[in-house]
């Protein structure tokens, strides 16, 4: 069972960077105008495809999202998930504080694609989610992580628009029935960077030491 | 809006190292006997804790598990959701492939921890969550791979078990009510190496290209 030869030996520096990497990453919603390079969507969803996924069964699905239209309407449930959001903010004080938010780079983004997982894959032969089927939609998440970090070492950011209702984003997409929406991402290049996400750096929440329990 | 100083430059050097990372990652099943050095898990867990989150809810929950009679109960819900899972496979051959699977190291591995998700966190104040609830489980499933990441570079290989059932494995761990399963993992130095996923080495699977629609 030994692999014909051994891998790659990361050494301390490229740890330093890659813990820079964590660092520096960011949810951005603050784009500049320049488009992001022809192919390089390409090449980061190359590096997606090598995420892990439950059974090898690579079961995320990328929408890329160019037309005007379409990126309209998601922008459209956007502004109402938002605005029903903002509604429901229990406190004056704190729906002040939501109001102040950038929640969504949609209006600006060059880039915008939705990431959807397929619930029941061929590929794979359902290995390793017949108890926990959810396991379909990480594999998607991992590999939407992936695409995100290669990103950021390329000097563009990402940013995951939640704020939306997944039948709507499906509808306006036109995609094939059944794949569900992981979620709709504006890639570009950040208008600032930062160790410290948006959300603490205006005071809506911060950063919290794990809470890990021992058995 | 723009911050005080710009983030780190990653270089093409770096971004290979990268992408070799992602490359040779793996799910690991199989673990050497020597023991993850004392303290590492949490220098793991710290990385973890840079991944992205849902408004920045950090619902990750971490629980380490030695005590060897929780360690049992977890691979006795192993074992019974795998025999499962093999008596229902479709064809004779598919089930002598599926038998010739290892699907956990939960036998051999030294550290051994599960993560769960916060579904309703106080943190975060809710915000993002609202129309997608599932946001929470996939802020963990980022921890997750982010931690994964950090360990491949230090030369530790992390198995993710998800045979499991997930109430089991809640009640073998005797974790606060409401935290929801995301999975139960085996870490510790792999006995080999490889570029290549072992579900595919063993021919149960194959990578494909991903699936792209353009809108």
């Amino acid at each position: 069972m030994v692999e014909p030869h051994n891998g790659p030996v990361f050494d301390e520096a490229f740890r330093a960077q890659l813990l820079d990497l964590f660092r520096w990453r960011r949810d951005v919603r603050r784009f500049r105008a320049e488009p992001v390079p022809a192919g390089l969507l390409d090449r980061l969803l190359d590096a997606a495809s090598l995420a892990p996924s439950v059974g090898l069964s690579e079961p995320w699905r990328v929408v890329t999202v160019e037309d005007p239209a379409r990126r309209a309407a998601v922008r459209a449930s956007f502004e109402r998930c938002n605005a029903q959001a903002l509604a429901t903010q229990a406190l004056a004080s704190q729906a002040a504080a939501y109001a102040r938010l950038k929640l969504a780079g949609l209006d600006e983004a060059p880039c915008q694609f939705a990431v959807f997982a397929e619930p029941g894959p061929e590929q794979g032969r359902g290995l390793g989610r017949a108890t926990m089927p959810e396991t379909t939609a990480y594999s998607a998440v991992m590999a939407v992580h992936t695409l995100w970090l290669a990103a950021r070492a390329l000097g563009l950011g990402l940013g995951w628009v939640s704020i939306l209702d997944p039948a709507a984003v499906a509808m306006a997409l036109d995609v094939p029935p059944g794949w569900s929406l992981v979620g709709y991402f504006c890639l570009g290049y950040p208008q600032s960077e930062g160790a410290m996400p948006e959300l603490e750096r205006l005071g809506w929440e911060h950063r919290r030491p794990a809470i890990v329990i021992r058995r």
